[in-house]
């Protein structure tokens, strides 16, 4: 088969389908085709853009009344070859969806790589089975905390942070990723900082924790930065791909001197997915393409929380990241944003164990702190795995009692 | 006055706009206020964002049945101190619009940086006046045209359409966005084979052309690529900044070597600004950001042609583009696609003089190619910068005539 990425595409328009997928088939190729000469149609074939399927779904009274126009709607499937583009994202997207995305109703729902095109790129370099190695655990969902309200403060008190998260038994605990390079706590000591915590907690305890570091700053100086993290001992690189570029992740991910994991924020992203019309569609973007380009972990706002997500697009990227593939790893989801030990029970029933649970306010909010609400997440996912209902485990935990008693009050079922 | 953003959004939401706005400050700056000790809020008080205004706007009934609910609208201001971020684009969108992007339907319409943060961004290194200086022209827009169907095409296809382009007049001609590295056209090549048409061109007529290369390829790859470019006396960089990031067009903007003028267009970017509700608005992300980043000229598409844009929102980059500021030089408005010669009226009296007029179709569809193509714009800016009306003009222009008479049919009037 040749080597090529079928585009599928959401289109609303006034005007025939078939037409309109034609139209797109040859403008983002080579351009016009009836009324080349036979020769010029031999010369150009191999390049030529091609009609997969046109799918007309349902008319949509609601959607024709808010565009003000009557609108057919489809799913169009295009073929573009390899050939016409170099195996890098900026210039396949450029060509599925850069001057398009300019033309009216059209969002991009997926995109699928022909084998040979997909082994351009490198996928996750630890994924699921590399971060379960690295924190000794393999037999749950990993719990992940985040720091809160760090703007303005100073190393000591995200050290000591970072100790009450880590008593309470969290695997990983991320920077909030709006911690920037500051003179409070910049880069280099973060990291050095968070080392010596975790080291004291690894020593005394055998826990093994890892602590994702936000890599911010600019663009051209992130693989200089990068490697001074790696070479302190970073654990993990947090990163605000979205306010990149995803082949900013992949440079980052190809680096082999940049030797150790990355967890994708989905932040900004939210300008590229939500619409009906417009975007790109969040199992794609969050799941897929974060995938390729490298991604080991990726946040997402999970279906239940404060920011909340449609539940089939949530589950949507987990399938994504986690689907068995010959050459990609697997990355770990990480459902999040408004995340409680009683939605530990929904989180596992969609996600899995092969997911990270994460939390902010659902730690830093318990009546015993940081430490409580950690002990209280991982009360809830012992229960859950061992089938008992958290009512009842939370007779043997108080940490969990409390959560439940703070919490109780949430809708817990979707 | 403190360095700070302010970031102006559309807000979509069933709850108080004031509440709402106020959780947006604290949550994307210090976390929370009002349980603080006093103590620790005169630490953070430098660091808290600030709600500036809250202007509610009138409901729309078309907008409570589209989202099945009733909301609020407001245009809501908030201040976001510079102490909180580096003075790089990633770091300030991931602060004003990062997990926000992902919280319900809210637009990121405008950022209004202090002179202090503002400073710390190039801007075009070129700008409409040095660019004016490398063509020579200064008293009228400039003439853009733009290669077609080049994809499975050799150089010698390429040199004999870049001839007949600027034999027609143009003063640009600029890559199609998407011709990648390739081998029958490999980019050092594009440049090599552009230098010979334009030179020989420039011998015989003394007209001075620039060809904008489209650099393409990874993002860590990119600078080498350009001053590679910049060696070969590459005239212009054509770049698709929203499959990279703006960050990206600002470190090639930046780096001393890369001493030629870059060329921005909005390939992708449909995938962040047409929603009424989600993205960022047009004037600020093709008009604002992109001056601010360093781009020399900024395409976009018309209010006319065939991939329209709304005449306010066009208007709107346009002016960001090109209004007086004290430290940014200003940048060329390019309104794009489906332009043609009886446009030119409608685009002077739109964007006036300091602005590129660009078409594609509308050269190479010329009954006389692009030559033809050419000489009718050309005739058509004449016309319109005389006061002449293009019928009018036409008897004196055989290029035109035909021009019109193949575009006559078309609106030309909005
Ligand atoms: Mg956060
Ligand atoms: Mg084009």
């Amino acid at each position: 088969m040749m080597s090529q990425v079928i585009a599928t595409y959401l289109i609303h328009d006034e005007k025939d389908l078939e037409k309109k997928a034609e139209g797109i088939a040859l403008g983002l190729t080579v351009g016009s085709w009836t009324d080349l000469p036979l020769l010029e149609q031999e010369q150009l074939r191999k390049h030529k853009g091609v009609v997969v399927s046109v799918t007309q779904i349902e008319e949509s009274e609601r959607v024709n009344e808010y565009l003000g126009k009557r609108v057919k709607r489809g799913l169009v499937r295009i073929a573009y070859p390899s050939v016409n583009f170099s195996a890098d994202l900026p210039a396949i997207l450029t060509t599925v969806f850069g001057k398009l995305s300019l033309d009216g109703e059209v969002k991009l729902i997926d995109m699928t790589f022909s084998d040979e095109l997909k082994k351009q790129f490198p996928g996750p370099c630890f994924g699921i089975d590399g971060i379960r190695e690295k924190v000794g655990v393999y037999d749950r969902p990993l719990l992940m905390s985040i720091f809160k309200g760090v703007i303005g403060r100073d190393l000591h008190y995200l050290s000591e942070q970072l100790k009450q998260q880590a008593l309470g038994g969290v695997d990983l605990v991320k920077d909030d990723e709006i911690l920037f390079e500051n003179d409070l706590t910049p880069f280099e000591k973060r990291i050095a900082a968070g080392k010596t915590v975790l080291n004291d907690i690894y020593e005394k305890t055998g826990k093994k924790i890892l602590y994702a570091v936000n890599l911010t700053g600019k663009t051209f100086e992130l693989k200089e930065k990068a490697k001074r993290a790696v070479e302190l001992d970073a654990d993990v690189l947090l990163f605000n791909v979205f306010a990149y570029g995803l082949d900013v992740l992949q440079g980052l991910r190809e680096d082999e001197d940049i030797s150790i994991p990355i967890m994708a924020h989905p932040a900004i992203s939210g300008a590229l997915t939500p619409s009906e019309f417009y975007g790109i569609k969040s199992p794609l973007l969050l799941g897929k393409l974060l995938r390729l380009a490298g991604a080991d972990f990726a946040l997402f706002p999970s279906p239940y929380g404060s920011v909340a997500l449609d539940r089939g697009e949530a589950l949507g990227i987990a399938a994504e990241l986690t689907k068995e593939d010959e050459q990609l790893k697997r990355a770990f989801p990480v459902p999040s944003a408004g995340i409680h030990p009683r939605l530990v029970p929904l989180l596992i029933r969609d996600f899995g164990i092969d997911s990270v649970i994460n939390a902010g306010g659902g730690v830093h909010g318990h009546p015993d702190g940081a430490e409580g609400g950690g002990k209280a997440f991982c009360a809830a996912i012992d229960a859950v795995l061992a089938g008992r209902p958290l009512q009842d485990a939370a007779k043997d935990s108080e940490a969990l009692q409390k959560a439940i008693a703070l919490w109780g009050a949430h809708e817990v079922t979707v």
